[in-house]
């Protein structure tokens, strides 16, 4: 019998409940809210093919063998005009390419958190962030967010109490876009207010962007990253949702002085990024198949978040304590009900109605919100969405009237 | 001005020197023995070109979405026949897909270290596992090494005292095929002593394989993976010297506690490897190219390292303290110099007549070595490795001409 004598690291490391849970739903018959996952059905298979082949035929040796920690200049040069088409002018000085956004954020664990030190996160947040973060033992502070985003004067509030206390928190994580999961964006007032604030008390800031060219209402707003003037944002970018996750491609833009550490730690952590896949990617960010592909995928997903509404309009019982978030772009919606439903309870129902989604305490580092959701409207078709949420509906209806009992 | 409040563990990140210095001799006229590249004049162009083509047309869904953290199901089969076909019998069960060999060192240096926790490594070792494990703060002890590998006696002399001071290694990390850097095997008797040992004491074993299936000389030697029979042995497999570099895809087989650790810690570190690559890979295998490409490897690096050591016979001064390995196989020769030559201060000279090595130091955890270094002829031509061993000796004979003065 051998003991295996782990990390106190590998004693925080727990599954994530919620990709547990989505196994259980993996029924071919199941209706999945649950995933995060762009509709395969939009794929330009072809594009991905002969941009195969252009990046061996073109820069084989290269696409082969070892690539620069910092990433292939090629394709920063192609991510560099890209933001510049996006409206977000960036240098590749200040790029570190990645294998992954779920990387960046452990690059910026293993640079920032030692054992216990705060960082601010949303509540909720994005639950891959929680589990890198909790890795390294972070003490998160929570701020509630609202439909503007982030509350900025509890945020304040926080930031003196830890400072006061001496422990000045290494970062405040945010995803301003279309937040995963509460799909709420973070409104241009209160950007420059989180500035504000930042400036004030030397804050820095991580922001999490892998949706902001999803939007498929409203008007554009400007990354932090592009309002910020002193350098204390890093801004996280990543293929998986503008064209496809299969890639396992990212890139981050930051100040000199963390770039710089990040490069250092991540040639510990996978010494470069697959040379081939980067080649692919420049190709097609070159002959304008990301951008292509971000105008479909908006498209689509316009109109299925549009279905989706109407769906819960329709189906979902009438009560003022069920709410859900509308949002501007991205995959994702946010179902709020009342408090007298545990969600995760409740996936007992859905399994048994073929219907998915994510349970909404996964994204909420203290375990709370048990009576929230998300749901997922990028993969299911328009057929599927109508159904699922047509059979979520009975079984809330179901549930309540179980608890009024 | 931001101030930005560093952990400790990028207080303990260095860059790599060895890299540094790499940048410094990357002039076109430069021969260069410094990196560790498979030679990119046998990549096999068209087979990638094709693989890519039916990754996608056979399994495009799978191929640009995520994959299970676990690895693809379709790549993990064809791992294990390939293992199958060099002997070794797997189980997919057992086995983990990784993205990059480094992000094994990574994945087991969360699992498995806490700061100032012993961990066996051979000195010298691999610069990129030093880098990982001393992220983590690992404390470094090392064993000798001789002919035959790793000097068992002093392994179970340093394991009794650190058990006996209560502080049991947290495993022992060995590269027991062509080792890196010192291109040194470890014997079939050996590997049963080192086995041995492990049982006595209880200990975890980390085998690091990259190069095993590029044995051009002498008898296969089972890998200690196989021959373990008590479930204390994690092998770490990678594609970048039997296949190419620039897919960053490896594996790992091992127990099922020290998987299952790892499947979550690498959840938390970039979700899953990337999946179009697994499946280019995975048809790769499946269509016999891996296996090709390592006999074609092999051909090519036996008669590489036969110009390198006629080179340094003829070339270098014949002195009794100059002494290099001669490999069975993998892509590395060591060079030890006279102790006056100090081989850091060296590569100025090196520089100069366009010839660049990696200075050995980097390879000892404690910076010893300084009179040694790493040859790589995988990747200079025949004619390169000629001229540059040539250059090396006019150096080295100049240096010891000066330290005679």
């Amino acid at each position: 019998m051998v003991n295996f004598s782990f990390s106190s690291l590998a004693g925080r490391l727990k599954r994530s409940e919620i990709r547990e849970l989505l196994k259980l739903t993996r029924h071919p018959e199941t209706i999945s809210f649950g995933g995060g996952l762009p509709d395969p059905a939009i794929f330009p298979y072809d594009v991905v093919k002969a941009a195969s082949v252009k990046a061996i035929d073109e820069c084989g040796r290269l696409a082969l063998q070892y690539s620069p920690t910092e990433g292939e200049p090629f394709l920063k040069e192609q991510l560099r005009d890209f933001m510049g088409r996006q409206g977000v002018n960036v240098n590749t000085e200040d790029m570190l390419v990645v294998s992954s956004s779920q990387q960046s954020l452990d690059l910026i664990s293993k640079v920032f958190i030692d054992p216990r030190d705060p960082i601010i996160v949303e509540k909720p947040t994005y639950v891959g962030a929680i589990q890198a973060f909790r890795a390294f033992d972070a003490d998160f502070q929570g701020i509630e967010l609202d439909q503007d985003g982030i509350d900025t004067e509890q945020l304040e509030r926080v930031v003196i109490r830890l400072i006061d206390s001496d422990r000045k928190p290494k970062f405040v994580y945010l995803i301003p876009e279309f937040q995963n999961p509460s799909g709420i964006t973070l409104s241009f007032e209160r950007r420059k207010k989180v500035l504000e604030i930042a400036n004030k008390y030397d804050l820095f800031i991580v922001e999490d962007s892998p949706y902001a060219e999803l939007r498929y209402r409203g008007e554009r707003i400007p990354p932090l990253y592009a309002m910020d003037t002193e350098g204390r944002v890093l801004l996280m970018k990543t293929f998986s949702k503008i064209f496809c996750p299969g890639f396992r491609l990212g890139w981050v833009l930051g100040p000199k002085p963390v770039i710089e550490k990040m490069v250092i730690a991540k040639q510990g952590t996978d010494l470069c990024t697959a040379a081939f896949v980067s080649m692919v990617a420049a190709f097609l960010l070159k002959d304008g198949h990301v951008d292509r592909q971000i105008e479909i995928s908006k498209h689509l997903y316009r109109r299925k978040a549009a279905v989706m509404l109407d769906a819960l309009d329709t189906l979902m019982p009438k009560e003022d304590d069920i709410w859900w978030s509308k949002p501007d772009g991205g995959m994702f919606l946010w179902l709020r009900l009342p408090e007298c439903i545990d969600t995760l309870e409740m996936l007992n129902d859905a399994i048994g109605l073929k219907v998915a989604y994510v349970v909404g305490s996964g994204f909420f580092f203290d375990g709370s919100g048990a009576n929230t959701m998300r749901l997922n409207y990028s993969y299911p078709s328009e057929d599927q969405i109508v159904k699922g949420i047509g059979r979520l509906g009975r079984i809330v209806r179901k549930r309540l009237r179980v608890s009024v009992m």
